[in-house]
């Protein structure tokens, strides 16, 4: 009766309390994340928990405590062996979002290792893994060990996360797709930032992305999750910059797996298709921070001439086929785009009336892809290589009724309906050209993102 | 493409829409109940969904359309055949709350059949079967045929739920248990009348909670579940009261398993321990109102004299005798009431101070018996027949510092610390008496049910 030790928590309490807009502490953040990497706490419990954190917020501290709990849940990469400086880039997810099959290369070209732990589909959006599983024989699945050699070897890794790293994340991250709590700054940053430092990085580049097709649509919140990665991952040791990029439209021409990496490769081999000069600039802005960061150049400007010369001379694509095949990704896909490019079925949509291509909600068409085969509703189900979108009018282009306007490619003839009635009423078409949203439109480093936060909190 | 057949919803569409604060359609809450009795649903996005709702609330339309799905997810109940009206009582829940044991088979003695389904222990308060339970050879799994054969013979009989009666409830009322999403009115009133209404019954008799032990803690919140209860079963066609009952302190002297039902043979054989009052009187109302409603009294409060005489004379304790015994219960427990009554650990609380018992959390009281081992925490786990706890001093009496306050029984001694805080915490002394609160203060019916339900929505 005497003894004060704290009694152990109990799951339905920390339920309870998230439900009724009470803040845990790290001890209960620990005990959440701890039974979430044994599996002790059931799926059931932890997602009335996401939903209850989703709708009520989570605290800074909270964050920083369940980012932290996450890093230390499993096993850890140490990258101080490779002699380089490590540096990574992450997008929060967005729809033709392809940038790390650009900068990861062209980073790499230019000095820095890019040890790369990404992901699969989550919610509307696309995953990296899922997009490079269309290149026959491709393995994301490395050990540390494995990791480390293509590392040494290529410069730049895409792999999944082991079983063994960041567990608890892996267990959150597919829940949340199945549960409908994927987009909250909190659980986001939180997810983000346990795989970037448990990966051991020295420096990080973050993509955030804002506008109708951005996991967080309202700019404000965007601006928040920004802020709060940069401060967490600065307070945790790791030099970080947030920028905070457009996403009102698909990025690029391309939406959904094999058709991405196509489109990127098309890129790196000097080829520039109308309408994705977005994505070779944002992927050069990108590269040119990491390359900074990683102390290769002055300034992040310079860092992007870099990059601009390592694509310019066929050092990036060279690169990426070193990576494709040290990951046992077969090249001769790649001899010819189109002809490996094989869905089950193919619809042209044409511009309903004349006018200019004024609005999209990108959300909306990212639904459309995963509902045409390219993205998953549960864990664990399979995804088609070949389903998607290739968008041929980019936002304000003029287009004249009847002109093809989007090909939507399916699985089968039967999941074409529903997409269509989405990407239909996804696109508004207008008289006048819509006003121009700039590709990069703030950037936070760790000092204004602390002003930001600290101006957030009181104004709140 | 041409045809406009509506699309089967997505599981995920209808969390983010709830989660977003949107309303589902009759179409769509079908779709989730019948994905939940079929289990096609997964638990964690049923969870997900059951927060949302939790925390955005249900409108009337999505609650009635919730309770009619539920009802219609199984096989049903016809009590036609035995000749009386069937006629229930069913609480929303509280601590101590064991009038089932009382009204059964008082009712049944006036001459109406008493076919009660009941539930298992739900968040902080204990469940009638469990308490069922702590009797040697208790059987509450009948078949249908089963209920049947006993309520012929008794003229009460208390079941569990057959797994193919409303299977889309036993999977949420667990789940609930487990996720923090009790407490909701449209939720509760869905899944209390999903049962009522299957089991075909003529009236039904509410007894809802108000005060610190309700499932409901807000006055505001237990009114609108009544009038909401009782207009969507007198919408079904059942004739419906509801009577707001006064939870500001557990009911009678015991909240556990067997020392509840303890306390209800001892005051059918018309003992009246110091304290229990409120229970005799409460049951007797209930009683009455079942009574009434089944058509055998002109009035309620001749029903509460009918049940009254049934007390006096036996014959609701013969019942109660028979209705166990026909259920496999053997008799010889209730031979010597404490000596049946084995507890692993046995702790006094004494008052800590001099002064009236004034405030009692009442909710923390029915966490402590739940801590006990009175109650679970997961679905299937075991519950300890012989944990709870015993008050010696009820709201309004007046202690001296070190009397006996209450026994706690656990299962262990290391079981005892936790719940002793907790009980600590939830007991205020003052040193004046406080102010009576009535044991029943409010009734709805029909009329005044839906001229209420009218208000609200119009005042929100």
């Amino acid at each position: 009766m005497s003894e004060k030790a704290a009694p152990v928590p109990h799951m339905i309490d920390l339920i309870r309390r998230k439900r009724d807009g009470g803040v845990l502490d790290a001890r209960d953040i620990g005990f959440i994340v701890a039974g979430t990497a044994s599996e002790t706490i059931p799926l059931e419990q932890l997602s009335a928990w996401l939903m209850a954190a989703w709708l009520n917020g989570l605290t800074i501290e909270e964050t920083r405590a369940l980012a932290i709990a996450m890093r230390d849940s499993g096993e850890k990469f140490n990258p101080s062996r490779l002699g380089k400086q490590a540096v990574d880039k992450h997008s929060t997810g967005g729809v033709g979002d392809k940038t790390s099959f650009l900068v990861a290369p062209l980073a790499a070209a230019c000095g820095v290792a890019v040890p790369m732990i990404s992901g699969r589909a989550l919610g509307h959006t696309g995953g990296t893994l899922d997009k490079l599983d269309s290149i026959p024989g491709f393995r994301s699945a490395l050990t540390l060990g494995e990791f480390e050699e293509v590392l040494e070897q290529c410069g730049a890794a895409i792999v999944s996360q082991t079983p063994t790293l960041v567990p608890a994340d892996r267990v959150l991250y597919a829940l949340r797709d199945r549960t409908g709590t994927v987009e909250s700054p909190g659980l986001i940053c939180a997810s983000i930032l346990s795989k970037k430092l448990a990966a051991g990085l020295n420096a990080l580049v973050l993509d955030v992305k804002t506008g109708s097709g951005a996991f967080l649509r309202k700019r404000a919140d965007a601006e928040f999750l920004g802020a709060l990665m940069v401060a967490t991952a600065e307070a945790a040791g790791t030099r970080t910059v947030a920028l905070m990029t457009d996403m009102s439209q698909p990025l690029g021409c391309t939406a959904g797996n094999w058709i991405e990496v196509a489109e990127c490769v098309e890129l790196l081999r000097g080829g520039s298709p109308a309408g994705n000069e977005d994505l070779r600039e944002l992927s050069l802005r990108l590269a040119g921070w990491m390359i900074h960061l990683g102390g290769k150049t002055e300034t992040a400007e310079q860092g992007y001439w870099a990059a601009t010369g390592a694509l310019a001379d066929g050092t990036g694509l060279k690169i990426f086929f070193e990576m494709i095949k040290a990951q046992g990704g077969d090249l001769a896909v790649f001899d010819d785009l189109k002809a490996s490019h094989k869905p089950g079925a193919t619809l042209v949509l044409e511009a309903w009336r004349n006018g200019y291509v004024a609005e999209l909600d990108t959300m909306e068409l990212g639904w459309a892809v995963q509902r045409l085969g390219a993205g998953r509703e549960r864990a664990g189900e399979p995804v088609d290589p070949h389903a998607g979108i290739e968008f041929h009018a980019r936002r304000g282009a003029q287009v004249e009724r009847g002109q093809p306007f989007a090909t939507l490619y399916a699985t089968n003839e039967t999941m074409l309906a529903e997409p269509l009635e989405r990407i239909k009423r996804a696109i508004t078409f207008s008289n006048e050209p819509p006003d121009e949203v700039p590709l990069v439109s703030h950037i936070f480093a760790r000092e204004n993102a602390e002003r930001y936060l600290r101006e957030t909190a009181s104004s709140s």
